[in-house]
C-alpha cells in the first residue's frame, strides 16, 4: 500500500487541512469524481436514457466490483442511495404481523432504531435488544436464548455503531441465525470500506452499505446484498416497482431473479459509476492492507488521546477507525472549538443520536474522529497535539 | 419566453441533432449540470458533511421553488429520488390490511402497476380500476359508485400515462375524492415541467413527480408533495428514519412536523441542488408559457404525421407533449431505424409496458416523440419530412 500514491489521488488533500471525518462523509479519489463529471457532461449531450444505454457494460462493472469486494456474485448486489434505503428496502420485502418479533441490539443506528420504534407503534412489532456482557459485547447466550423464546421475524445487528468504535461480532450471531435458520440482516454502514468484510463469514441473508464513508464513494450511493437463499425464497420488496417484475399479465407479474428487484429503477446513474469507481479503488488498495493500517492509526490515536488524559469512551475487545472521546470533564465544546480553529474536520454526537449508548456511558454526547488508509501517523500526531493544547 | 436564449443555455443542442425525448430524460440547462458539478468539486475538497452544511441555506431553495412550482408551501415538500421512490414512500405510510381497496386507472404507469399487483398478491388488497368511456375519458360516475361501494383506503391516479399522449382529468377525481374524503394520490411524474399542475386545483393528498423528464433536472431526483391533512394526521413512512423524528426515549420517537419525514435523511445534495435549478429555471420560463408552447409543437406534429398516413395513438379530449404512433401496418421497427440514422433522440415502447393501453388499442407498441419548449416548429416539421421518407 503506497500512501503516498494515495495521497497524491485526492484533490482534497493539503498541507493546512486535517481531514478525520471518514465515517461522516470521506473524500473522494481524483478517479471517483472524475468519472460522475465525465458522465454528467455526456448526459448533458444526449440525455440521460441515451447515456445509460452506451454506458450499460461499464455500469455493470458496479456489480463485479461490490461483489468482490464482500465475497458473493453480482446477481446478491443492489444499488442503493444509501445504508438507510437498503435496510428499508430489505425490511420491505418482510410482512410483519402482530406480535412479530424483531432482535437487534442497543448499539444500532438510530435510523434503524427509529425504523423498528416505528415498526412497533404501528404494527405491534415486538423488538427485543440482545443484552450486552460487561465488556460491552453482545451476550451471544442471550441471543440464542431469545431466538428459541421468540422464534424472531428478523435479526439485524450493527455490525459498527455510527458513535462508537466498537466492533460488533456480527459473524458469532451470523453462525447462531444460520444454526436456527433465522433471517438476519447485518448494517455493515460504518464498516464497508474500513476493513475486510465477507458475507460467506458473516452468514447474513442482507447486507447494508453505504457509499459516502469509508467507501470513499459519492453521497447518495450505498448497496444491498441479498443472499441466494432469500432471492429463491421470492423475496421482493412489498412495493415493488418495474425493475424488480415483468407485467405479464393484468393482474399478474413474473418476478426477476437477481437482488436488483429491490433497486428502484431510476437511478442517478452519475453515482452508480462513482461508487464503482470508489469501490474498484478500495479493492486494488486491498481491505486486508486497508484494516491492518486503519488499525494502527485509531490504536496510535486512542493511546495519545488517554495519555492527554481525554476519556475515551470506544469500549470493546475490538475496536475499529472511529475514535470518540470527551475531555476529562465531559467537555465537547472547546474540544470542537480548537478543532475547528485548527482546521480539523471531525464529527460530534450528542445523546438522541445514541440513546442507549450514551446513556449508560453516562455522557451527553462524543467528539468522533475517523482516520481512515490516506491519513498518516504524522497527522495523527499532529491532531493529537492540537487536542493536549485544548486541555491548557 | 424567449426561445432562442432558452436554447443557447443548452450545450446539448446542435444542428444536426433532434432531441424529442423529453417524457424519458431530457437536455438539462447548463445551469443544472455546473452547479452539480461545482458542488460534487466542493465535496471532493472538503467532504460531504462539511459542505451540506455550508450550502444548508442554498439547498433549502429546492423546497421554496417546488413549492411555487405546484402552489402549496416548502413544508408540503419532500426531495425524492424519482417518482417512483416518492410513489413508494407516500404508499408505505398507508398500513394496508387484507380486503382494502385501492381505486386506480387502466392508463396507470407501469411501475404503479406492478405495485398494485404486489399489494394484490401479497397483502390481500383489492385492486379495481375504473372504466373508461368510449372517448377514452375516466368514467367519474363509475369512480363515484365504486367509492360509495368500497371505501377504498386511496384513490391512484396517473396524471399522464408514460406511454400515450393523453392528460387524465385528475381535478375531476380529485373533487370526488373530497367529496368523500378519501385519501388521494396523483402520480404527476409526465406532467410536471410540461404544463401547469396545482395542487390546489387537484385536491390530492400525495402528489408524485420526477426529475429527469420535462422538468429537466438531473437523473437520481424528484419530489413528492403531501398536503397539510396527512401530515396532520401524522401518516409517516412505517419505515421511519431518523430524518423523520427525534429519538426522544429507548421505545419512542417524536414525529417531524414536514413532510421531509418522507425523506431518507441520506441523500445527493448534488441531485437537490441540480433539481432546484431546473425548477427555478422553469419557474422563470413560466409554466403557462411553457404549456401553451409545447400545445403547439404537439398539435403540429400529430396533425403532420396523421397526414402522412402514420397511426397516432392518443386518444382523448385533452393530450399533451406525448406523441405516440406506429406505422399504418403497425410497424415499429423500420420507423425507429430512420430515426436514429437521422441522429433524432426518441422512445419506443413496448405492449409491456402498457399492457392494458396497447392491448385495447390492438398494437403491440408505440413509438414516442415528446417535444419541450426548446424545441422549435421548425424541428417538428423536420422530423415530420423525416417520418414521412420512412414511409417509401
Amino acid at each position: 500500500m503506497n500512501t503516498d500514491k494515495i495521497r497524491e489521488e485526492i484533490r482534497g488533500l493539503s498541507d493546512d487541512k486535517l481531514f478525520f471525518n471518514n465515517a461522516g462523509s470521506s473524500l473522494m479519489p481524483n478517479i471517483v469524481v472524475d468519472s460522475m463529471i465525465d458522465y454528467l457532461q455526456q448526459e448533458e449531450q444526449f440525455g440521460g436514457y441515451e447515456v445509460a444505454n452506451r454506458n450499460a457494460k461499464l455500469l455493470e462493472n458496479f456489480y463485479t466490483e461490490t461483489a468482490k469486494l464482500i465475497n458473493c456474485k453480482p446477481s446478491n448486489i443492489a444499488f442503493m442511495t444509501s445504508a438507510t434505503e437498503a435496510f428499508s428496502k430489505a425490511l420491505s420485502s418482510i410482512i410483519f404481523k402482530e406480535g412479530d418479533v424483531v432482535i437487534t441490539t442497543a448499539d444500532d443506528y438510530i435510523s434503524n432504531q427509529i425504523t423498528f420504534i416505528s415498526l412497533q407503534k404501528r404494527l405491534n412489532v415486538k423488538i427485543i435488544r440482545i443484552k450486552k456482557l460487561e465488556d460491552n459485547e453482545l451476550d451471544l447466550e442471550d441471543l440464542e436464548n431469545l431466538i428459541q423464546q421468540h422464534q424472531p421475524k428478523l435479526v439485524a445487528v450493527t455490525h459498527i455503531p455510527t458513535n462508537s468504535g466498537l466492533i460488533q461480532d456480527i459473524e458469532a450471531v451470523g453462525k447462531i441465525c444460520r444454526q436456527y435458520d433465522i433471517l438476519y440482516l447485518a448494517d455493515c454502514c460504518q464498516s464497508v470500506g474500513q476493513m475486510v468484510v465477507d458475507v460467506e463469514k458473516i452468514g447474513c441473508d442482507f447486507l447494508t452499505a453505504t457509499g459516502r464513508k469509508f467507501m470513499r464513494g459519492p453521497r447518495g450511493s450505498g448497496f444491498l446484498y441479498v443472499s441466494d437463499r432469500v432471492l429463491e425464497k421470492k423475496y421482493a420488496p412489498v412495493l415493488l416497482d418495474m425493475r424488480g417484475a415483468h407485467w405479464s399479465e393484468y393482474n399478474n407479474y413474473e418476478l426477476f431473479k437477481t437482488a436488483k428487484r429491490f433497486e428502484h429503477w431510476e437511478v442517478s446513474y452519475a453515482a452508480v459509476l462513482g461508487m464503482m469507481e470508489a469501490v474498484k479503488y478500495a479493492n486494488n488498495v486491498g481491505l486486508n492492507n486497508i484494516e491492518n493500517y486503519n488499525r494502527k492509526l485509531a490504536e496510535t490515536l486512542r493511546i495519545n488521546l488517554k495519555n492527554s488524559g481525554f476519556k475515551v469512551l470506544d469500549i470493546g475487545n475490538n475496536l475499529c477507525s472511529i475514535v470518540t472521546f470527551c475531555g476529562p470533564d465531559n467537555d465537547l465544546e472547546n474540544i470542537q472549538k480548537v478543532l475547528r480553529e485548527n482546521n480539523v474536520f471531525f464529527s460530534a454526537s450528542y445523546k438522541h443520536s445514541a440513546l442507549i449508548d450514551f446513556t449508560d456511558k453516562k455522557v451527553d454526547g462524543a467528539v468522533r474522529l475517523s482516520p481512515h488508509y490516506f491519513n498518516t501517523l504524522g497527522e495523527i500526531e499532529k491532531v493529537s497535539d492540537i487536542l493536549k493544547k485544548s486541555l491548557k
